[in-house]
């Protein structure tokens, strides 16, 4: 299946005083690449949510810190959907620093983030718009 | 006019590289504190939104920054409301580092924070319900 | 194995646009309560890098989310060390809405965080100051 | 002087539960665009720190909230250099909300932000590297 990349540049406010990005901030990052990867599918959070009355949450997320990200790096986010149900989606996400070649791409952090479609009002989980689920299956059939 | 005090220690989540508390995160620490004030008033800003249909929001900040405060930083916010209006609130915040004793404290951070009430649904600003605003008047002639 | 109890407040900072608390959030949640539980074994993380230049990081968290977090919640933090080796700590982490009595209070969300011990020059795991693993024991000992 | 333009994107880690960007978030993104200035300048501040032993520090900001930004909103943050000195910047930043033309831009905040240079070591302010200085005059007077 295909990788959706997203770029992220390490800022001050990601950084803490031990001199590396704090741990939870590479959620954001993979949060900021999941939304980046719907809005490359033509899909918005927001109007999902006004048309639909579905919202998207993360249901679950298994981290592993292999080496730290520091102020200033210029980062790529890669993610692809590995598992993708009728109420759920499961992408793998991988955090690397960019090398001066690609060869030299450094894996920083993996993690596996489990997200679960909700009925807004309930916050019950409940089937996404057939629209979206369409658009996630095509996406993966074309790779 | 009284002063309402308000204890937060510091965090890595609140630091950055340059090993000092991150400058836009005094804010959240002044809004930490405005919050329990306004619970020391017995008010709460979800019921605020829920019975009247207001909501606070910050208008303006001028805040200086004269000292950093550090990792595990014991630190005091002091909080004094020093303008009342029908619309808005002006109070004026300073961050202090918890000395071994009073005479030790020391003042890190001043701002003046100007907030607004406004309508939930129209977000236009509106007077603050009554009964809310009689009880800042009494707070304020207490002192 | 005895369990330590720290209490957090949800304030606006924490939350996101879909009313709930941010889901990296209670990663900050729960490194607030290991800080502190260091602290009530009289331990600090700042001493430590200073006396033994050794510090503490995360290495993988596996985090469920089951129901969130609101604005205005009053939250705590039960954290337990579950595993305790030379150069690494594995915690349970639960953090759950207090209800108005202790069987009202509800799971909000569980996780297991594993933290290692780095060298802080070198950034190489080393054994943690003797001193510290000891505090550890005699920690766990106790319950 | 000439003006520097920083695009935004906002995401769900910005906003809050009153369903806007959190107010000192806009702090972060001002800070990300003059990250972004010194970058177009070919000046890198670790660079600067490891050279030179100079960092910068915010001083004060004095920052206005016209109007709130809304998740998914694509914004740009206005940049110009207002003051120059040898241990001080002052900065005018304006965030902006892309309408569709740029006619249909709407301000949404604006700033004055005052950056001092410090010595690394003593934290003491401390006159900013010729060569950084000069390339300031340099961009000051192109335009």
């Amino acid at each position: 299946m295909s990788e959706f990349i997203w770029p992220v540049r390490v800022y001050y406010e990601d950084t803490d005083s031990g001199g590396v990005v704090y741990h939870s901030m590479y959620l954001n990052f993979m949060e900021r690449a999941r939304t980046e990867w719907l809005r490359s599918l033509h899909l918005e959070q927001d109007d999902i949510i006004n048309e639909h009355g579905i919202m998207f949450v993360v249901r679950s997320v298994a981290i592993d810190y292999l080496k730290p990200a520091l102020f200033n790096d210029a980062l790529i986010v890669q993610s692809s959907l590995k598992k993708l149900g009728k109420v759920s989606l499961v992408f793998e996400q991988v955090i690397m620093r960019q090398g001066c070649d690609q060869n030299k791409d450094e894996i920083l952090t993996k993690a596996i983030v489990k997200v679960a479609s909700l009925n807004v009002n309930q916050k019950k989980p409940a089937a996404m718009p057939e629209a979206v689920y369409n658009r996630f299956v095509h996406h993966s059939k074309k790779d």
